[in-house]
């Protein structure tokens, strides 16, 4: 009956007849009418981004985006904030956060935030929820923002709200924004297809596999992001055959080493957003802690507080050098190398390597590597 | 040469080309002759339902079955043998549990517990084994319950007594009670057409799977949940087409969040019955205990009393504002979520959403994520 | 290009449309010339077989298989050598097995303890390697046993030895035994059908799958146990039908709980042989410890001592009743109460219960269940 | 979409009509023009091979292969350096191999350690990546080496590399080097076919498995071993049918036991390539310490140090007595055990046996038999 969806932890990259030297890879790829470096982008989230990494990861070929309903927008003063939410204790998290986004969000801080990211020579991308996009998207784009990107759990172009209720019309938003407009997260084939005919500048992929996202186990909801970038790629080339318009795929959520995000774009990704590797970074604003946006609602609380620990500067997690050896520092030295010993010169080629599904299952004789490397490492 | 079975944990469910607010989702659904808003029953537990808890459901828009066999039925003050239930040790559970169903069940007792959950405003829904069925079943209904409902492990409608036993003929037994009666549990498609062919208002289905139940264990019997619920629901619609008669599917037993529910619905369940997660009401009898039926057997006790803890009211677990982030609180609110989320408009909307097969394993990569959440987590 | 095995841990069973009181079911069934009441046999091991275990259990309607090669006939006083197993230190036990081991074998003990069993009243089952069954089978059959195993890791009629050995010929041994012979161990049809033509009274299945058995990681041997019954089965089937000899298949090895045997005999078993369980009795010779007979090889040790305890008196966990709920004590209540459940009036109505595939895997869901029970039981 | 690949975890081996007595096998394979009694390699790895393991593991009839490229050869006393490294903490190992790479290479090194080989009758193995090779082939084969493996996480014939670096022509240098030339890693029949056209005179097959390798994490990159190794076997079968030459398929990387062992040659190889299993050995370089030879890049440090502590001498690990009962004791016993339980009389005959997919998973029976053993044993 059900078809067989397969997760990122489930399969991996085959090298071909040819390898390359990372150094004659290009990572390059374009969204909306944004050239990029490198194709990685910081999740929406307060852990994440603020004006500073926004600014540096624009400064070293990334891009980052901006929440525009979160701390940043509410509070004029965030580092405060952050301290408090970094401070509080596991049952106090919960708590802290309705009270925290019982605040609102203002209009101008919106329009400074994206002021301070341009100033600093950064390229201001950011987020809203659809509800949020309807207030607060012109004022975004007035102050200068070069992306919008209209996120929530799951996107439709056909929502119901109730009658008191005017809902976001995605494809009128699209339209009258004079920026780009990003579009997500959906899964399948024809959601995919559905937003790009909307006016979607890039469709964001991924529902349910996030670490500090547990719609999986509150809702039922989620699709293994292998088979979902798969079928979401497809519905890309589909629409560029069709239209001549190429919308780029971006894999988010769940992501954690170079070799999630190399699988990724070997599944059909254009490029990545990221949360928690980016907050493990010394500049980030979560202290060593990472969230998720979902937590502040008052009747259904989602996501949760992580500590995921500090582990470098932002360079040496993003461009290295690396200081650890896990995967999770030099995510485009890994990039890199992986392109080269699969043979792939750019992005193009990248979504072109062999796929073989092979679950890096926790077998007998891997609980006992780990238990060697775990409990007599040292 | 054998098929197959898929469990709640192996499966997910996808996003479709519409979203609707959760205020404008439906949960309604019928059972007999009683129309509830809320398609979830508190098991037959003593762990989960007295008096009070069903009263209370019942005004919450939900259900709770009273087991006319337990622990309420025997004792006319049942308050002191719960107490004495939640403070004996581990080792000392089984002997005590055989020794308190040693007194025997007080007609006049099951009578009087039916009325005081009608007193206070409640519906009435009992339950009894085959066995216990035949004894109590009049009287009962005489002292004017709403619902019956035969359960066994696994019921059949061929059973085969020794020959100093009349055993319970289910369809006479429909027949001449003058309430709906619901049968259960079953798991494929075979017996559930044969359930309802002998007069079932309601089917219950789910053998093996839940968390206080180890009959897998014990017997080797059990089927996932999935493929449970999706046979009997298939049987349900053939039945439906072929006699206008509707008999709706309960799915119980093993589920723990909002998305196990979501999820059993979405595979063809018309609502689920549910244990574990009632007995962490504060109000729950089992004062933060919970415990299988099969206990009490001298010969082959089952089930086994686990620790879940008292983690909020019943009106944060089922209707919500949520404390916990866990899928674990406003079970209605994530039900109601889900299915906005997946555009199903009602619970038979919710039926036809599409499943995919995306097995939760424990694979490397959540291994580390859990080590992150559990171990560095504050 | 290889086919998919299951073990006994990826199969459920499936009620089908008649249940039977547990009292109407028969379990008796017939090895050699042998009827017994109970299909379960007790392991040639040390740690579980000695004289009054023997007696004991062929007293309760079951059957225990003395080993010829272990303990029991290297020392006229196997009480201290016991003690000795029991209390050295995870280290030394390897060393000291082999020590005890460069014991001889001593016919006259072979000839006492055979008729230690018979003056208890007992069925005398006796067990030894090829080897082994070439130089004591004459004893053994001559001091009045009732059934001989011949026992290998792996069993085939055709061996090739060095020339310096004479290699035990099994057909010509099961013709010149004057007791029925018992061959194992195998895994395969092919296998199994010439082992019955060989003249086997009894063939015993099961290859790797043990709890004190490493041969998998040792030697990369073994398949999973589902598959490997149904495949000998299925020989056995054939045969008889050619043959009009019915030759019982006996499920060994790795055998925990009821369950587990269920499982097994709807496989297609006729019986089981199990270890563990039964080191668990008061009585057992292990004194709490269990281990494999494989260990004393001075080349090769195979096998390792695990602390399985002592979990209640031999009674409790063969008949009843029980004091665990975990499925290891009242095997026999288990396997009627699983197959009236299942519907099935005797074994061979058990061999032909609907199976499915059904991986008890640890998913997300179950680990939070299990962390329930451990981490919060009390 | 994409194929499943089966690793050596997922697979186990079945027993056929004949058995054998292990003293009946013979293990000898050839591999360039060196015949070796036993198929089994010694990684090229610091924390395995040295001047003093290539000579012993020789005269046992394996043999070692010395890194060119590691400490051996850019120290004159690698001994103070080995105990510098077993003696950092955890943290900082990365940067502590970052410095001891910094030191050159020394080709006078490279002549004297292979010499030192030589003078205790060792056969002289030694390994550089594919720049190495080109700059240390000669010196190597001038001081007498008698085999030489090129060896690359991943090697391709096709190599592109930046304008300034004259890359290694695999084919060329097989052609010039006056001895057999060993080429590797690989993992698919195309690219296996392609070394073996190029000249190589054994393969080596295995990405991304290994215990001390992270490829999988960091680049994504990596294919199960059982589908790898079965894979190129048939790339060498059909290679030799067309060409007359048998090119020796050696398994590399992530074998632990003995049964791993013969898990691989049963899959398709002539010989295995193990690490971990001989840094156990007393003697090893490693000191109880083994970690992989991509640590020390600057840019992307991959692999990892792990303490596998001291287990026995390598005569213990290699040929035996055995002192542990885990596999990882009398690796050549254990493989002549199996061979002989399945028939096979010969290397050749190894690789026909019959294979099937049977995941040893941890499932929840087994999950209760680890307890057992792990918390329960003594």
């Amino acid at each position: 009956m059900a078809k067989r969806a397969y997760g990122i932890d489930e399969i991996a990259l085959v090298p071909g007849n040819r390898t390359l030297d990372p150094s004659l890879t290009d990572t390059k790829w374009r969204i909306g009418n944004i050239e990029r470096e490198i194709p990685i982008i910081a999740s929406a989230m307060d852990s994440v981004v603020d004006v500073r990494m926004a600014a540096r990861l624009s400064q070293l070929g990334a891009l980052a985006v901006l929440n525009l309903e979160g701390i940043q927008t509410r509070y004029a003063e965030p580092e405060a904030i952050l301290d408090r939410i970094a401070s509080v204790g596991k049952d106090g998290f919960v708590p802290l956060m309705q009270e925290l986004y019982a605040e609102p969000i203002k209009p101008n801080l919106i329009a400074q935030r994206i002021q301070e990211i341009k100033q600093l020579g950064g390229i201001a991308a950011v987020s809203a929820t659809p509800a949020g996009s309807s207030k607060y998207g012109t004022v975004a784009a007035k102050a200068g923002a070069d992306l919008f990107f209209v996120q929530a759990t799951v996107v439709s172009t056909a929502y119901l709200s109730p009658e008191s209720v005017v809902p976001l019309d995605l494809a009128q938003f699209c339209q009258e924004m004079p920026i780009p407009v990003v579009l997500g997260n959906c899964v399948t084939y024809e959601v995919a297809v559905n937003l790009m005919k909307a006016g979607a500048s890039g469709v964001l992929v991924g529902i349910g596999p996030g670490a500090a996202c547990t719609s999986r186990g509150v809702l039922g909801i989620g699709v293994p992001q292998a088979t979902a970038i798969a079928d979401c790629a497809a519905a890309r080339d589909d629409y560029h055959r069709e239209t001549g318009n190429y919308v780029p795929v971006i894999a988010d959520g769940g992501l954690i080493t170079g070799g999630d995000i190399c699988k990724c774009i070997a599944c059909g990704a254009d490029g990545v957003m990221i949360g928690s590797p980016f907050a493990k970074a010394a500049v980030a604003p979560g202290r060593g802690y990472h969230w998720g946006m979902a937590t502040p609602s008052p009747l259904l609380p989602r996501g949760t507080r992580i500590h995921v620990g500090t582990t470098g500067t932002l360079e040496q997690i993003l461009t290295g050098p690396a200081q650890l050896d896990d995967g999770t520092h030099n995510l485009l030295g890994a990039l890199k190398t992986s392109m080269g010993t699969l043979g792939a010169k750019n992005i193009k080629e990248m979504q072109q390597v062999e796929v073989v599904i092979a679950p890096s299952l926790l077998t007998e004789g891997k609980v006992y590597q780990k238990a060697q490397q775990l409990g007599m490492g040292k």
